[in-house]
């Protein structure tokens, strides 16, 4: 793709161009934020677990009572259809489903006209020969923002409505030192996540990471390095986990769709790094990625 | 107004047709609820308690960190621009102001290029020789979706996040009887407010209220009764409240900007209704307006 053309992203059927794409101001999805999505990776032209994101998808949109009657393969077309029109084979994808515009009302009705959005954007080859997205190891700061309880809205959906993430991140701008990620806590004091990512560490050769029974969003990048884990004979624990647990660790990485693997360099100041766990972590994740997609 | 004519918003500056106005799907508005807004009532071509409304906006904005730039004043044309094109002189207005198209990045940067939309719509004439909004008073039930705490996202802000109210209002659906409003609880079991409406109740003569000390959006319409009932010599308490309470009042009301105070008919099936306290409040609240907007 050449570096002049402006990307064309996908808008309830039709391929435009990146600035004209639109959605109606009455789109509960501009409204309310009353959306689903899922933030995908393509890698050679493959979309990398597209099953599970279908999964994950579904669970949103039953969180949300949102029936789009849109089955998998015309939500797969769409995306396929955004890449091709792109020339992209090496791509971030988003995915977005709203419920569409309806009547002045709040309550959602059961009839919904979704509107679908799919985004792309170039990144760089993944897999064994691929390069990182990021530039180097994360910097973290715990924030003040605590991650929204299940009770208000259910944790596991990946909806619009994104603020909390978002203050957590403009806390960090206020800060001395700038940093990458702003790490959030439960309403208990528990480690939950980070702003877009999840968060592991490793101590005494066991990996941890905050269990989803909390306000953890369940990333798939997680659920894939927990089988990879598991597979490699790496012992694992997800448990409720905290701050302290973190700061003591002999490594630390965050794990999302883009970053994949990113190794924490520091967390509010003190020195974590990756390190041989980290590493063959993202080894296995690597070759999972090259064996899926490239070959 | 003619009733064929469509109606025209304001986005951005300029004034079109509502089947026209669209905002950027890259506009954080849309990705993301990243926006701030208000409902407000016009009466007789009057901004019912703007200065308060601008006050409330203020404090959302400060709390999303959210520097628009624009003034009062250019956000008051815009509004009285949108009103005159449509000849509405009683109407619902919508003020949103999102954080615009950033890069692509969540953390949000300091340098906006802020989205401004009014959104408008015919209402009937209010204050003393006005009517209701609602046909009847609203049937309420409690529902299990707990209202977001504000160490997640400040309660005192109006955002376009709104999916808490969405999936209040969602468990109504799945309900034998349909109900006009659901009443959430904070995350302590104490009552907190409806999806979009302040709770008000009245026992042995004191009107209660739940304290905006807990996760209770600071209603324009809520304050303004609360003033209306110290300037009547109703005693008044803002507390914790308990749904105990609030099923044994005498009389019980909701506030919002539209419906201003409608009795609550039934709370759980409970026969609660309005009386001598909710009707003289709507009278002093009908007197406010008549004053404010109509001499």
């Amino acid at each position: 793709m050449s570096e002049k053309t402006e990307l064309l992203y996908h808008v309830d059927g039709d391929l435009v161009p990146a600035s004209e794409a639109t959605v109606s101001v009455d789109d509960r999805g501009f409204r309310y934020g009353d959306a689903a999505f899922e933030t995908l990776r393509a890698y050679g032209g493959t979309i990398f677990a597209w099953g599970r994101h279908v999964d994950r998808l579904e669970r949103t949109c039953e969180a949300l009572s949102l029936e789009h009657g849109l089955s998998t393969d015309d939500l797969r077309e769409r995306i396929d259809a955004t890449l091709a029109a792109n020339d992209l084979a090496d791509a971030y994808v988003r995915l977005s489903i709203t419920r569409g515009v309806q009547p002045g009302k709040l309550t959602p009705q059961p009839e919904v006209d979704p509107t679908v959005v799919v985004y792309v954007k170039p990144l760089p080859r993944g897999g064994l020969e691929g390069e990182r997205v990021w530039d180097e190891p994360a910097t973290v700061r715990t924030v003040e923002t605590r991650r929204m309880p299940d009770e208000a809205i259910p944790a596991g959906a990946k909806t619009h409505n994104y603020l909390n993430g978002i203050l957590a991140r403009a806390e960090l701008r206020n800060r001395d030192e700038p940093a990458d990620e702003a790490l959030m806590r439960d309403l208990e004091g528990h480690v939950a996540e980070g702003a877009t990512s999840n968060l592991f560490f490793v101590r005494d050769g066991t990996l941890h990471t905050p269990t989803a029974d909390g306000p953890v969003l369940p990333g798939i990048t997680r659920a894939l390095v927990l089988e990879l884990a598991a597979e490699g004979g790496i012992s694992v624990r997800e448990d409720r986990c905290d701050l302290e647990d973190v700061l003591a660790a002999d490594e630390a990485f965050l794990t999302n769709r883009t970053w994949e693997l990113r190794p924490v360099a520091t967390l509010d100041g003190r020195e974590i790094g990756g390190g041989p766990v980290t590493e063959r972590l993202s080894r296995l994740y690597d070759e999972r990625i090259e064996d899926a997609c490239y070959r």
